[in-house]
């Protein structure tokens, strides 16, 4: 079926909403149907984030399928509610699709928007559809902080160690692998790119565990992110390069690259882990078979990386959309 | 300047933002710096509504401004706020710029956003920047619904008066003169098509004066919105004709179309005034030069179009993006 009326694509978006058994959550009215939705905030902070992703920019039609594209939306704007240790609540969905493009496809969208909705407790309160040249969604989503408040990149001290969840660097190597059409040599890698996951099941235990000073998720890479952390809390870091874990997969894929699982660690965006800082005199740890690994710590000033106790600069960037 | 940084251009908004002498409203912390904008919600309800504006479908280069386009998508999402009596606080706002648009370009946009904010007292407190093929911008905004509590399109009742503000049919007109090229013929029509009010000003008198209940932003069409809310409410309605008011130039335009003002006023979308149903037994009014006009009544069940006494039968509809 293709898409010829705006108002029947939005009550087929409400049903398979209704449908995926999701409830509407007490504390919100006239989700979906008025001009705005109404939440009652008996809440101290509402944290309110949005990001945008547009076809052939954040992701491609011929590399993953419409369930991975909604689901990797949706992903990234509930780890930014993880990054300030909020409560993710209400999503706010504006998409843009192509006239050519099918209802069924459209719908898949949603069904893994809703999948990961579905994984962190979001409801999706609202929304806009309109025609467009390429898809673009575009989405809003509003939290709740929890009582120890929202953590700020800003928080972070010198001799704070410097924490990471999971094991960056794969998605840039799935995405490398995309563009080269080798998707299928290292299978984990892609699927790790396309299919992030956000860590909504550390948050409790990051929160509780290690009380951070200052958290953000790696969307950029994360060596910019650290940097945006170092930046806003004037400080410096150190990070230590041995400590730093990475796939298994990605160590055979640096063999054919030549370049270091380092390099891919520090540089890979939209990986959706939690970076943070805490002075809780804390080592690695698990949790569920997920490390979270102590890479290194802030400093008064400077950016300094370290193998085998020696310092090693670098200058690597995370991915800039507007950059040549 | 050519747009190479995504973090150099996101500087220049916030400093765009800053020179436009905003103070930063008490209640948000941390906004455009970190992954979320932070709202102290002292109110006990939220209104959220988002929309998304795209090149060639909503707007065109060669017809409108980067101030007109940035004012008319912020003005939409202000009037939808408006729409549910609640007070525009805080916008966040994602845009996907193609590569070869000058970076003043961009910030003109940001100029007309934020002088739809500054008349409004709304807040621009995050958002998201993308490269794009075509210009994107979806804009979230989050209002305060006042003391009397948010007024839905659900709560017209039979006998209640319908109202409407200002004089709608002119974008329409507009939108018709800048496709077949003739935009200087009727000058006032094409300007109310590219810049369109928002009610801002009118907003505490109806409130005040006609508890309204049940209200909406002419956006579809007068009476598409108007079948919105009657669905809602599971009412039917008369319209009477006659009761319609239009802008002079209109009336000049139809001679030339051949078509009645009538049409124009019903049909016409992007007016962004604001239709409402009251049970107060008020007649037309004034407010700085704006009439308030009662149009009809709401019914049990049936939609009835009058003029002369006569009932008129229409099946005008307002505009779809998706129909063929």
């Amino acid at each position: 079926m293709k898409i010829n009326s705006e108002w029947k694509l939005l009550g087929l978006i409400r049903e398979r909403i209704k449908d995926f058994g999701v409830l509407q959550p007490p504390d919100i009215t006239a989700p979906l149907t008025d001009d705005c939705a109404v939440i009652n905030t008996c809440i101290a902070n509402a944290l309110i984030s949005t990001d945008i992703s547009i076809e052939n920019v954040h992701f491609r039609r011929e590399w993953a399928t419409p369930f991975e594209i909604g689901k990797k939306a949706m992903t990234g704007n509930i780890s930014d509610i993880l990054s300030m240790a909020g409560i993710p609540r209400f999503a706010f969905v504006s998409i843009g699709i192509p006239r050519n493009i099918d209802t069924e496809y459209v719908l898949s969208i949603y069904d893994g928007m809703l999948d990961a909705c579905d994984a962190a407790g979001v409801y999706i309160s609202g929304g806009d559809t309109s025609s467009s040249e390429n898809i673009v969604i575009s989405i809003t989503i509003y939290g709740a902080a929890r009582g120890c408040g929202p953590v700020y990149r800003n928080g972070a001290k010198p001799g704070d160690g410097i924490f990471v969840t999971g094991r960056p660097g794969s998605s840039l190597a799935g995405l490398e692998l995309l563009k080269s059409g080798d998707q299928d040599k290292y299978p984990s890698l892609t699927r790790r790119h396309l299919n992030p996951p956000c860590r909504i099941g550390l948050i409790d235990l990051i929160v509780n565990k290690y009380a951070p000073s200052a958290m953000i998720d790696i969307s950029d890479g994360m060596l910019s992110d650290l940097g945006h952390v170092a930046e806003a809390s004037k400080t410096g870091y150190i990070i230590e390069l041995d400590k730093l874990t990475v796939e298994p997969e990605l160590l055979f894929f640096c063999e054919m690259t030549g370049r270091t699982a380092a390099d891919y660690c520090l540089a890979s965006g939209e990986e959706y882990e939690l970076l943070f800082t805490s002075n809780h005199a804390l080592d690695d740890s698990f949790f569920d078979g997920i490390p979270i690994t102590r890479i290194g710590e802030i400093t008064r000033n400077g950016r300094l990386l370290k193998r085998g106790g020696l310092i090693v600069e670098k200058d690597l960037h995370g991915f800039d959309h507007f950059k040549d």
